[in-house]
């Protein structure tokens, strides 16, 4: 058998050895045979194939983003997307194909699914917000690295008296931002999925000078404001007459000084949190995610997704996971209610 | 209400984040108040406690290591001791005990509760070998640690033609050979759960040699050869005339040179996996860990201990957690069987 | 004799550590004791003095920041402002003063040994910009820092097709710039002492794309191109109304995609390059550097400065360290062409 | 002109960058060619010689071990073994050698230069004990994980009473200890340039648990006690009958242990401190070195050495190179002599 690798969106901290897991496991225990395709859904699209064995796996281990490249391209968007993506399998002789992404390239891989063609998949994600798997791998990585920015912070903040704001990851999800901000001592931590009161958050800050512990305020970046409290203007020239939005963590850092009267910062931490070698979570999860992938095109289970329940990896429908993105519950998130402030 | 706090066996990264969690949480939202009990049982035996507030818990979230400090001393091996800890709890008006430890910590809790003292457990040991949890905090940062001196052998190993043996904590479990292993790429794992077959190793190690790829083992230090495998002569003098037992890693090395006729050399990483700073993993799970005991001493619901499942904290009884060790699984083991040799 | 101690200036990793060092061996030593005075020149200038002995001292070796807080107050700016410093010297009976701190800093305490104040001086600055020093503390730790994001994006600018722009500190000189791009492998290093052409960087960045390895520019936050080739637009209202200036790493962004035709993002490192705990280097150089200067109070040698020159400890007039910014010099940039492009 | 490259003797963080440096200088400004010489001087020896361009040093800056291999054999102990090198030089058409290794390397290169071979030298060891150059490479890294480590310990000699010894690399010469020690923190630091008093060092400890606070003793592997107080018996068998000399970090914590009454704990560090990713100070440094010995070798300036002075890159003889260890100066030494206790 002839199987297919992939990985789309974003890069993230283990690809490269889920990869290897399952490459290892295709060709040494299962007699399979490999080809990459190159970066993401486009190299499906175009035909971009490359040779995938075990020496071209070797060392991969520790390196973070992928040996494959990534993209997000859409091959449903595309005239024909389906069709071009089954002729591309099949001059390449490709029997099945495993697609390692994020809620994008799952669910692609679910409507692949549902076209005929045989497909595994592999949830990776640094935000750790795809549903049915306890958690993705690159998310570790992330929140080890937010954290250690936070450990950083803390002795500036506590230094000068002033308040920092820290703008992590997060569009759609708080995970990095509650994990990292619990980690890391914030005294505030903002998430999409429940809107900040401005007022609250100051209040917060101001009880953080009190005890001479200096504030940090940790904010996903798509988090928002109750409603009302931040007025957009129309302005969204910068000073260079480039179109831009500043990011929730320059605005908070905005209102918090103008509410306190005293300094504030922001730090965007950006791309450095989905970079650089994996954790040894990471690391765990990917491989285990990767053996698992290839035992599932083993046993015909196409359709599936492999996932993490407590220390088990088990396989779930893709359909399940594509339903929607999974969100901090609230009441996990007010747990840690004593914290703030 | 009054708690008292004591932290018992070897230390770990994460308990001060317990600590940090039961003290807030306690004062701020229960209305309780606190003491230290200072170096584990022995505190408890012996009278010594110290206060123990919201500003004793400021900034120690970060910190390894324990601000109650710890022992190995068992209080059901002296003479009254079960009477001489009521008497300590009852001088200080103890209404209740958190003990945080790992299987004879939590042992002893069982057994004291058994004799109607109020307690609630907390479970910690890098050896992650505490029964009825996924996972115990400080496990998580052992392994980044032995995982990052594996990648750092990995480039000494492949410079010079030869095998290194690391050796890694674990006295009666795997778990910490097992993850950094395989996150840090070792050809072979060796485990206590599973005696190994010397010859087999060597087999591996020439294996990877043939392809010009270096040879890393990981070893738990509790790890035994099949019978008959290993002679242990009488002499155990070392050359200082001290009584010493050399380690397995150190056999290791020998034999595999002796087989291999190629230099190899043994680290053991010893304690350094045991301190400095937890991962963000390990402070989130000790903090909820934390919050939830101090729950759990609010509901009266004594005698019972915190455990993760999956992503939820949940409490099971004392006696449950000290039935035995939490040992890696045979079939986990065969897992990884692609990647020896 | 009682010696006070002062922070100025932005905090920087090394500053406890030089505290120690000097209390350490005022008090074992010389038997001198000492005070410590608050946030910089306004703790001098208001009176705000704490105590300062060997045990405020223990444990703070590892630890960022600052435990005398610090502030950019400038007492030559304030009405009788030498008075007022003399007046706190006095009402505290200190006889002489070490002042630890960047070009600011030590420019005040020069003036102030004008004016017969008994003052030594301690150079410190992550930006390596004082003169007649070979580095200053803080420095290596922010270079590690950078040097590590470096590391991290490199996989996802490899795994998409992009640019990635870092943004370093160095608002005058690119020592850090320097430094972190040649570890880091940057191909491009932009600095404030040579106005770089954007044809150039972006001919740079094409050659990289060429080659499928992906392109890394680092800029100091003060590198500027040059004449005539930024247009600064009268608009500088971000979205929400805000005034603000984008930095150059947003511009350079902008700028090489629209070139380029590809991707490209830029992380702005900021203050997490000054915070946490100091490398090794800037720990054994502040702590020398405390140490000589208290020998230095001893020998009464006032109105000098500590300095590093090559692997010595001299002492040089604070006059000479307030000279002007200590530059990168043009042959030594040169010197690493051929890593550009 | 092509010249042969070799790297010699332990493997060591910086290897690699200073190998890139010099074909990348090599290739692109002065148009030579390039042949990687295999494992040191057994590749000049038995003519073991591989390509080396422009391609085989990408992504190489990074990554710790050498893509040359090492080894210690010394051509000059071998038949004819100028002679031998001579032919392989001659049959590869190298016109010059650059020799990157410690002091036997170097030696060679020194003793080859005398004998009419061209050769260019650059220094490296982690233990820093060259002569004629400030800092080698690779030891900021080996100092920077012995330091992250005995971090580490401190937080379990703390919560344990317990002293702990840390044993680190240095034959000859104390600079890791010295520095490493210094900067953890260390309360008693063992070096080989002066034989140390065993009642000194328990008196140390003694003292250092009056105030609660752990003891950490660094000791490097080439220490030893006075005269008359380390008796080595005449077993020195271990208990699996292999021949072994315990390290003197053993005997330490046994002596400690036994004269304080109180626990005592070894760790040696061993090959983690000379593997992995190099600092940033050292990739800085070996690339500096790396386009420098190219320079030479283009200026003909043959039987030279690169090294550090200050922050200048010069050139010497590489017999004065090789005229003994740079040992730690006792003043240097003496100049720490407070933290001690």
């Amino acid at each position: 058998m002839r199987v297919g690798v992939l990985t789309g969106g974003g890069d993230c901290p283990g690809l490269n050895a889920a990869i290897r897991g399952i490459v290892r496991k295709g060709v040494e225990v299962h007699g399979f045979d490999f080809v990459g395709v190159r970066d993401g859904w486009r190299g499906a699209l175009e035909g971009a194939v490359v040779p995938l064995d075990v020496p071209a796996v070797r060392g991969i281990l520790p390196r973070g983003g992928t040996i494959l490249g990534s993209s997000r391209t859409n091959p449903l968007a595309s005239e024909d997307g389906v069709g071009r993506v089954r002729e591309t399998l099949a001059e390449h002789e490709v029997d099945a194909l495993i697609a390692i992404g994020g809620e994008d390239t799952l669910g692609v891989a679910a409507a692949l699914g549902g076209e005929g063609i045989r497909v595994v998949g592999v949830p990776k994600t640094i935000d750790n917000d795809v549903a049915g798997t306890d958690y993705t791998f690159g998310f570790d990585t992330a929140v080890n690295i937010a954290t250690e920015a936070i450990d950083r912070l803390h002795t500036t903040a506590e230094s000068h008296t002033r308040t920092l704001v820290v703008e992590v990851m997060g569009r759609h999800a708080g995970w990095i931002a509650l994990h990292s901000g619990i980690a890391g001592g914030a005294n505030a931590i903002l998430i999409p999925e429940q809107p900040f009161d401005i007022d609250q958050v100051c209040a917060w800050v101001e009880n953080r000078f009190k005890i001479r512990y200096a504030p940090i305020v940790v904010v996903a970046e798509g988090a928002v404001p109750k409603q009302g409290q931040m007025v957009v203007k129309d302005s969204s020239l910068d000073a260079f007459g480039h179109v831009r939005l500043s990011g929730i963590g320059e605005w908070l850092a905005h209102e918090i000084a103008a509410h306190t009267g005293k300094e504030a910062r922001t730090t965007v931490l950006g791309h450095i949190q989905r970079g650089g070698t994996p954790s040894a979570f990471d690391r765990w999860l990917a491989t285990r995610f990767g053996l698992r992938a290839i035992d599932t095109v083993k046993d015909q289970d196409f359709g599936m997704m492999v996932a993490l329940r407590g220390t088990d990896i088990v396989r779930i429908p893709l359909t399940e996971a594509t339903v929607g993105t999974k969100a901090v519950d609230p009441s996990l998130y007010s747990e840690f209610g004593v914290f703030f402030g």
